[in-house]
């Protein structure tokens, strides 16, 4: 029997280098292929929180280079503050080290782990060091190191370290080198893409294996740096209080008031007399008890909100719009921001937006995109409480088809931003199930799929009156004619008959013996100016009256007409040709007119 | 303008106590209802595999006891060979510490993480340590220690610790208490259950808020401990090497030989050679290059896979069925376990089963079971390698209908065990996309899948027969009792034709003036010895011939008649009575009989 002294000999410590170095595949080092978007993606997450600290426009470059048969050499360059030469070592090479962790903010990177493991991922492929470049400032010099990790210490080893020239007056430079492929170049640009969308301040450059592509800004102004907050009264957790308390120097009162953020004096009397405890005290002497009482007197007073405006940093309404409709064509966009919400003390923004038609694959899926503190998510759709959501959304209440997610020409977003996103892993894929941020999420997809519903059924509603005005405008002459037939009498004029049905402008094109009529009614009940189009092989050289513009595309010509029309009044142009072609009218509303072809 | 300075002040150090506290979803502790089944998971695992590791036959006590409003007690107590006392505090109080991080061999708990984040999760909700009692032998006392974690260095802080009287000889317990409800009671259950299964030689007694259920042991054999064995030459990365041979002190050979599994003197020489070194260097001396193209020959060189014999311990397809069985009535089961694989250096061995019918609800998605390690896997079954590979499969080859899981009364089971099981988080809830693991558990679902469809089209054709003979058997008597009225001759025996037809013991009852007849004909070549049963409301007291058995059930008579038929011949048997109720025939195979019930 094995005893316990023998277990005890194996017992020890884990660096969280040695347990991340096994299980790297926590931090979005799973494949060779995922390493390079990962590495990136931290790096760059870092370049962006980095100059929006410093108030500078971002210029970012990122370079993927093959140095020999699988190894790729992953270069990204800032123009922000740079780093303390003291600090470089352990900032690259110590995982769990960094500057937002204890800050209640938002901010991209929030661990300290994330470039840390692309150094420790690079040391384990290749063996080779990670190379960093950093100036702070014009009036210092630059300097490089090339530092390593130690695993079983989590310690960082600088292998080199010189002070060099650098064309830079301040910024990083990190180039790491590992195993790889470039089997996701497609998906690394879809990510470079949706950060510049969601960052439209940022300028970023990419080489990839010597294919240049540039995300110019959209924007020259800098967002305002999210200002870290102290922790809300409300969700703070026993552990924590106790630890704030023990740390205090001052009485209850001044605890209360200069360790939480919405406490002023009032609030904080109000809770150390529901706790049943004096003012004077001081509040690193109290026991277990009392503590637990503080903690309940805490929850129970009402406090306000989390000061959300300068903790957080939402991407807003218009800009999200503007952004995905410069990533592709919409016919319908709609984006919503919530107010902010708090989930254990942390606050949060959700922000979504739904897009319909245009470019979008009618077939298939819905198209998700995800998005964290200005971050996309890549990975691990299915495992996201985002994908969750749009799942959970009766999307055929809004006039989509669904199975599990909504189905057709439709694009979702939705941006989570919080002072502590909380993440279904290390390599920040995906966001946990948490209930007050489900909720939110689904509101705000109800909230867009009553606008998408709108617009749909005004589509349908629309397409509905143009078939029946269709079916009028060509029935009508037709059913005239034939009595005309029956009664023997002359063909009678039936446009009066179609205005009284529609009350809008009617605007019909038939031929009949190789002459082109098109005809427009104005039953509405005001004057309107409108532009006829009629693009076609017909030059129409003898059009009455003649075109106010013509323009010659390929062999075809495009026939402008303007004119005036008052309530009830007519017009019509009469040319020789075929009939083929297009036809369109302007100027007035999509929902006040008719245009019919006859000829099609 | 921010500077370097200003951002350098905020750079520290983050303990990964801290980090788990802050990222407690991760580990499992997302919400006070997940956090008592995530700790007795971890308790379980632990005492399970120390138990295992000292060869003792499992007795597991869980104790759940709401304490005050929403404090619950969480108790653990297990049998197994106890924790030295100076090694209690690091065990209990420490993130990061274990006995089974470093070893290769499959194992429940792997990170040395579990148990102390349940204990720092109970000192951030309700500010109590952890208490635990362990014992390592009879000679020696208990001891009794009150653990905390000082969150800032992830240190264990002993708030007691005492020496006491235990009725134990040797064994652990652990009592911690936190914020929780009792919400997810039916799930914790449910995890019991399916670990008894896995774990048929442990005994679990839970007692939830006062109520007892004890899981029996079903086997009294402990299995064996799977082995610690050494990496593989395959999947080994270079850093991993490059510290490897680091700390050797012999030859390259003896480094090969001494380090990696599967290598002999022979295998070790091929690698020397092919990657152009002497076998007499020193392995520590060797530099980075040489490393390197160490590493190429050892990728090169052919070395059997790792020996998954010693270091694996799969469940076996005899007891996945029973166990099964045991916990679900199914009408089809079948299991497979896979020949052992490898992925980066790991050995795996994945098994499965499915079964069919029986009480598994017939609508909806097909229930899936997933085991890792012998662990079962109860949360994030959306983001799991195993959900993902059910849903590639075609299982419409197969019979059944699919709506990306497949649909209907099936049930499919899943386990992988490995010296490393991937995991997507700390949580250890779902496996990550492996395409090695992805790979063998789609092929055991297809084998699985064939045989499923094998077994349905038996069904089918069963039933397509079954109807055929029933139709015969019903029509033939009536055509030929029509027949005889039209040509006015005395009804002939049909029987004879029924027998050509079929071969096959025929059973069939009808009713006619309030008589009911049994009438059993043997068309087979063989003599058969059957019983036939019939229940109804029916006493039967008039029955010729008697039967052998009567029982009344609930105002109905279950009548029993034994007979022996020789090939070619009948038995009959007739009673008063109304005909309803159920009738039956056993003692032949199912595929060499039918049973038509005419009045039916």
């Amino acid at each position: 029997m094995v005893i316990a002294e023998d277990l005890a000999r194996e017992q020890r410590s884990i660096s969280v280098a040695e347990f991340f170095e096994k299980n790297k595949h926590l931090l979005g080092f799973d494949s060779p292929t995922r390493g390079i978007i990962t590495t990136v993606k931290e790096a760059v997450d870092n370049a962006l929180d980095a100059c929006e600290e410093a108030e500078v426009l971002p210029d970012i470059f990122v370079g993927v280079k093959r140095v020999e048969d699988e190894v790729y050499r992953i270069t990204v360059e800032d123009n922000g503050p740079g780093i303390v030469p003291e600090n470089v070592p352990p900032v690259f090479g110590k995982l769990l080290y960094g500057s937002r962790f204890h800050q209640i903010r938002q901010s991209r990177g929030q661990q300290g782990i994330g470039i840390s493991a692309a150094v420790l991922y690079a040391q384990l492929t290749t063996g080779t060091p990670a190379r960093i470049t950093s100036r702070t400032g014009a009036k210092t010099p630059a300097h490089r190191f090339e530092v390593m990790i130690r695993t079983e210490t989590n310690e960082p080893e600088v292998i080199s370290h010189e002070k060099i020239e650098w064309d830079r007056t301040h910024g990083t430079r990190i180039e790491i080198q590992f195993r790889s492929t470039l089997a996701a170049k497609k998906r690394l640009l879809d990510y470079l893409r949706l950060t510049a969308i969601v960052n439209p301040h940022a300028r970023i450059t990419a080489d990839i294996d010597g294919e240049i592509t540039v995300f110019e800004r959209a924007s020259d102004e800098v967002p305002p740096c999210p200002k870290p907050v102290l922790p809300h009264p409300h969700g703070i957790e026993f552990g924590a209080l106790k630890r704030l308390a023990a740390a205090s120097r001052g009485t209850v009162e001044e605890f209360l008031v200069g360790s939480f953020s919405r406490v002023g004096k009032k609030t904080a009397e109000e809770m150390i007399s529901l706790a049943g405890l004096k003012p004077s005290r001081k509040a690193n002497k109290l026991d277990s008890n009392e503590l637990k009482r503080l903690l309940e007197a805490m929850q129970a007073v009402r406090v306000p909100a989390p000061p959300a405006q300068q903790c957080l940093s939402p991407i807003g309404e218009d800009l999200i719009c503007r952004g995905l409709e410069k990533e592709i064509h919409l016919d319908f966009i709609k984006a919503r921001t919530r107010p902010s919400a708090v989930y254990g003390g942390h606050s949060f923004i959700v922000e979504a937006a739904i897009g319909y038609g245009g470019r979008i694959p009618p077939e298939g899926n819905a198209r998700i995109l995800r998005f964290a503190n200005r971050v996309p998510l890549l990975y691990q759709q299915g495992a996201c409480a985002i994908t969750d959501c749009v799942s959970q959304v009766n999307w055929k209440n809004y006039g989509l088809a669904q199975q599990g997610l909504p189905m057709g020409p439709v694009l979702i977003m939705v941006h989570v931003a919080s002072t502590n996103v909380p993440f279904t892993s290390e390599s920040k894929d995906a966001i946990a199930s948490i209930p007050e941020i489900e909720r939110e999420i689904v509101l705000v997809l109800q909230e867009l799929g009553r606008e998408l519903k709108r617009y749909l059924s005004r589509r349908e509603k629309k397409k509905l009156q143009d078939d029946r005005a269709r079916a009028v405008c060509s029935i009508i002459p037709e059913i005239a004619a034939k009595v005309s037939e029956i009664v023997e009498l002359p063909p009678v004029d039936t446009t009066p008959i179609e205005g009284k049905i529609m009350r809008k402008v009617v605007a019909k094109k038939r031929t009949v013996d190789g002459k082109v009529s098109i005809e427009v009614n104005n039953y509405t009940g005001k004057e309107v100016e409108i532009v006829i189009y009629s693009l076609s092989r017909d030059t129409a050289e003898d059009a009455v009256p003649r075109p106010d513009f013509v323009d010659s595309i390929d062999g075809e010509y495009n026939k402008v007409w303007r004119c005036a029309l008052g309530a009830g009044e007519a017009w019509r142009v009469l040319y020789t040709g075929t009939g083929e072609g297009t036809f369109d009218l302007r100027g007035v509303d999509d929902g006040m007119k008719v245009v019919v072809d006859l000829d099609v």
